[in-house]
């Protein structure tokens, strides 16, 4: 656990375990070339060759079940998608110093799945330059440097980003002007109270801030809590800490990397939570796996920022990553994936509590919209997070070709999160494999 | 000057000028969705919906010279990336946690273009988070938090990237254990002594980064200085610099995003100077518009932080990104464009130094391969920078559809910066704008 270089899930290169050799030669090249930040899922890593919908394929033509990635959400290699996209590439890519028209189109057609106080939205590539720049727009237009974020965070990986995210790790510091709060724990917590114990840790952070020299400058949450392991909670379980951050004067900062794009069956997910952030920060599924990220926030603060510092971003809104991202929105909204995500959601959930009833070491199983998590611990009555056995049915599961992975502060949380286009013909498969493994690892 | 939100060749809202109705309705649309941070390029903005090769079209079908654009580096649509990008799209877009063929090898294709010390690659999406990720590297395994930069220069958008990036302004606040140091100036220094006097200037900035507490960790350094005026010099200009950085046990990071991939004539801007980096950042041109961008390195600094850190960007090296960059390779190889760079590139500033040899206020024309720079000063005697003339003549052939920009500490150098597609068709009519806007505001 506290291995510097500790990853949920990471393959050990030592042991290169059931590779074949064509498999491990291309490893030996991967190492040489990309080294050590270049980290791999699994005990047997997978090598994949070809994606369609939401089956992969490796090298040897066998079929993967993807039920972890959010990315490609609605399917790898998405017909529409690629339509979109090839034909742009053959007509324009440019940057926003010109006029274009569809950086426009896009961002009314995005703004207007937003509450109304939310005006504006600047594009990026990634999520992390989206946090990053809402960061910075927090703390130029509040004045201040504080920053709150949860005990188990993940917001991305630039320096600005890093600092706001624990979960890296031991060797990640986080610098004295943020705070870290821990995110509820509806296991551990009355889940009728998580709402407003989670405000009152918010409002010890903002006077630790305090105490330390620091004003508020904004909290930055994801609002499905993934790393801190997918807390689902009651609906509404962020609001009353989004109240006492905006008290205070500082902003909320909905990070809807993880829940955004319908993930949760709402468009963000914020929404369940009945908040109104100021900042919200938007990235992994937007292009189904073109570069595009998004900073949405109220007009002032973007004209604020906007006027005084000079912001651009080379690659940011350019027509192919907005044709990407406008295939993506046709197909969540000409398939009704929202929809989708909630109903087969709530029709897995079901299924994977009556799977792990006989378990009692399995001691919950959350959900919000097609993201799912089941939680392991060692003994129902202390607790105790396993993540030995979490780690065992990941890879379980993979030899059985169904790919999920791990989450949570413990590492003891299965994390199931499949493209968007995940159908009731593909739950047998995914839930046989949790069965299968569940019972294989008891 | 300094006005908080000035930039150079930046349309004012408040003055539409010449635009036509559409395009009116248009602009209010952007800013009402975009806002603030979305500055347009010209006194009258363009409107481009086409672009191929060389060539710029807008909405009223007109076509413009593309001779500002790096990223297209192989041409506007170019038909290679649009193949390449097009198939990956229909077969696999995934990130680097599944093993994967094309990342690892692009990777080797890559490292082989860069001196042997320099053995690994960390992909990402734009320059912005390369050069975050140089720094965190620096810092990281340096153990030391000082870094040095030029006194106008450009390296990204993030919070850590703006803070090495005076040239954004005087909103932008450049931290303590960030020291500037003037770049050369070989139109006001001796060219002759120019390396030496900026040697001078760096061992001077280090010793002010230690007065402050600091112990310097690495400078980064734009091989081609092009915000600081791209100021070409003679080779190996800013070799004695690096050499001083290095002894002081800090990294030369040279910042290839401006200079890299064939721009300067050779494949990196750092090999007209025969310096030997530790760290280089790749970025614009890399995938043509697609968004990719690469920190290569020493082994043993990004094995260090890679062990020790957790860094995982999801969008870096994903096969569709890295479909483009091959395609850009391929291109650069097949068309012999560093060799076009270098031939056009002479070419097209001798005959820029006969165009403006009668003009006495013209000081300077700069050229390294296809990236050319004419300084205007008010007097020569004074060299006082001409801003206003420079803007004048930004405008002026942008009404002779011929797309440049302004550049350096006082917006008072011409910007030419063609695709590297460009060829000597194309230069009789870059040229005869030139010396036609010259004359007009002389």
């Amino acid at each position: 656990m506290s291995h510097p270089m500790h990853m949920v899930n990471s393959f050990d290169p030592a042991n290169p375990g059931l590779l074949d050799p064509a498999d491990r030669a291309l490893l030996g090249r991967r190492q040489r070339v990309l080294g050590a930040p270049y980290r791999l899922f699994y005990n047997t890593p997978v090598h994949i060759v070809r994606g369609d919908g939401v089956l992969l394929y490796d090298s040897a033509g066998l079929d993967y079940l993807d039920a972890y990635n959010n990315v490609p959400v609605v399917g790898h290699s998405n017909a529409r998608v690629h339509e979109l996209v090839a034909h742009q590439l053959g007509v324009l890519n440019t940057h926003t110093r010109y006029l274009t028209d569809a950086v426009v189109d896009y961002a009314e057609r995005l703004l207007a799945l937003f509450p109304d106080h939310l005006e504006q939205v600047v594009f990026a590539c990634t999520g992390s330059e989206a946090v990053d720049l809402a960061l910075r727009v927090a703390r130029y237009t509040t004045g201040r440097q504080g920053i709150l974020a949860t005990a188990h965070a993940y917001h991305g990986t630039t320096q600005a980003a890093a600092e706001v995210s624990p979960s890296l790790g031991p060797n990640n510091a986080i610098p004295d002007h943020v705070v870290l709060v821990d995110a509820p724990d509806t296991v551990r917590e009355d889940p009728d109270e998580a709402a407003t114990a989670f405000a009152r840790r918010v409002a010890a952070g903002i006077d630790e801030l305090r105490r330390r020299g620091y004003e508020p400058a904004g909290m930055i949450v994801d609002s499905i809590l993934s790393s801190d392991g997918l807390q689902t909670g009651p609906p509404g379980l962020l609001e009353p800490a989004a109240r006492v951050v905006q008290e205070s004067g500082a902003l909320w900062i909905a990070d809807e990397v993880q829940s955004g794009f319908g993930r949760t069956g709402t468009w963000w997910g914020f929404e369940r939570h009945g908040l109104r952030p100021d900042l919200v920060v938007l990235g992994k599924p937007m292009g189904n796996g073109i570069p595009i990220s998004a900073l949405v926030g109220r007009a002032d603060l973007i004209q604020a920022f906007g006027r005084d510092m000079r912001y651009f971003n080379t690659f940011g809104g350019n027509p192919v990553s907005i044709a990407a991202a406008t295939g993506v929105l046709d197909e969540l909204m000409g398939r009704r994936l929202l929809d989708n995500a909630r109903e087969l959601g709530a029709q897995a959930a079901d299924r994977l509590r009556e799977i792990t009833a006989h378990d009692p070491r399995v001691v919950d199983v959350r959900q919000a919209g097609l993201f799912l998590a089941v939680e392991l611990v060692t003994d129902p009555d202390t607790l105790v997070p396993d993540a030995a056995r979490a780690s065992s049915i990941v890879n379980h599961m993979r030899e059985r070709r169904v790919l999920i992975s791990a989450s949570g502060t413990h590492d003891n949380v299965l994390k199931i999160r499949p493209p968007l286009a995940f159908t009731a013909d593909h739950l047998p498969r995914l839930l046989e494999a949790v069965d299968e493994s569940i019972r294989a690892t008891a």
